[in-house]
């Protein structure tokens, strides 16, 4: 990309948050959101909304690109720029009023995220990454904090549920070499680790709308976010994700996370 | 009290929240908070500095009350009235950056708490119980949902980690039974309950500045909040605590949670 068109594709990612947001918070602050991600529960229709506002535009503005939603599936994947969408990242906290969820979009070209948003418009934050140039919040530019040992890292996760099998082992593995482990925060956590608010996020189970925005928002800040092998997050990860943001933190926690 | 002596000591509760919030919110966003409650940290120098705020406020107002606070200790607590002061529930939220901690602080009479406020600065909302008036959330009344059953309810607590052997068991038993749990909203969680978002919210190892604000805000909600024996919450409770939005889902929680 161009300079000139690195923003444009900016100005269009923070158009499609602005977009989900009304819908999105419309639903949040009507507080019918008990039932979580059934068919035709609230929290679908929210998620569902939003997602079809944002492929509008989307349509209108780059009919060529691709897009990859939780809601509304595949369109064109094979092109060259794919947006991959989540409305509504963190469903759960979203249905019992908590606001820390968010709206993740990024954008990919040839399969590599090179522009991520994590919006979080319950309070009123929003996060963008691009590839090459400092990650913002709310316009300030940001960065990860140094913290070069396990010993001393603080830790999130959405919850210890997210962990099965060998993966619960690890998580259990890592947890018990660092500092303090919290959980409950989903995509805000990212935004605190690019903000130097926190050293590690330690993730599984995983779609790309989950994960594809952190990284440029992640890398932009200073800090590495990869899968639990140390490989880059494309489409077809496997869902398991490690971010630090101290950079010498990162090979530390993955050799903990393996096998 | 009086209908009038209600209206005075609201006013004055609210008075040491707005007290805390400048000194709790300023070392919030300054960011230097990754030392949680070490002895010099930032996040005890704000704990300190709101509590002593707070006192003195009351030893001007009401001298002749007690004070039992999380940093500065028992003062008069023989007393009739004795407020209860937590500067910063959520430490580690806090201490992360995330923003739901809370300013809590209690009113107990003869041991009892006669008035709570969840005070939560960062995202600007404010639960306020009385003994036998409608809980307020940011000034307008709330109220508890519905959920009788266990298989339907949606818990919290702030993070598995606080349960310990028996404790940690019974824990498990429950979130077998309900529909789903989450983790991570420290006393915002209460606040949700108030409000009617989420079922159930079950600790332990909470001391009594951490639940004495607790209990007027969930029974003037419409909810029931005991230990985890059925026993009404005092300063002398041992820090297990169960709260339910709904009267007949609370006696299910217990039934699951006793050995």
């Amino acid at each position: 990309m161009t300079a000139g068109a690195d923003a444009a594709l900016v100005a269009l990612a923070e158009r499609l948050a602005d977009a989900a947001r009304p819908i999105v918070m419309g639903y949040f602050e009507s507080g019918v959101t008990a039932e979580a991600k059934a068919d035709d529960s609230p929290v679908t229709a929210a998620d569902r909304q939003a997602e079809s506002a944002m492929r509008a535009i989307l349509a209108a503005e780059c009919p060529d690109h691709g897009i990859l939603g939780e809601e509304h599936g595949r369109h064109n994947t094979d092109a060259e720029y794919v947006w991959v969408l989540d409305p509504i990242d963190g469903t759960v906290g979203f249905a019992t009023g908590k606001p820390l969820f968010g709206t993740l979009i990024a954008l990919c070209r040839n399969g590599a995220p090179i522009l991520g948003i994590i919006d979080a418009p319950a309070v009123n934050e929003r996060w963008i990454g691009v590839k090459g140039q400092p990650t913002t919040h709310n316009g300030a530019a940001v960065a990860t904090r140094r913290c070069a040992e396990l010993k001393d890292a603080w830790l999130y996760a959405t919850t210890p549920d997210m962990f099965e099998g060998a993966s619960a082992h690890a998580f259990q593995r890592l947890s018990d070499l660092i500092r303090r482990r919290a959980f409950g925060a989903d995509c805000y956590a990212y935004g605190l680790l690019a903000s130097g608010r926190v050293d590690l996020v330690v993730e599984a189970d995983l779609q790309p709308y989950d994960y594809c925005a952190l990284v440029p928002v992640i890398e932009g800040a200073g800090g590495v976010i990869t899968d639990w092998s140390g490989g880059a997050l494309t489409l077809s990860s496997d869902g398991r994700v490690c971010a630090a943001g101290d950079r010498a933190l990162h090979p530390a926690a993955l050799d903990c996370l393996a096998d």
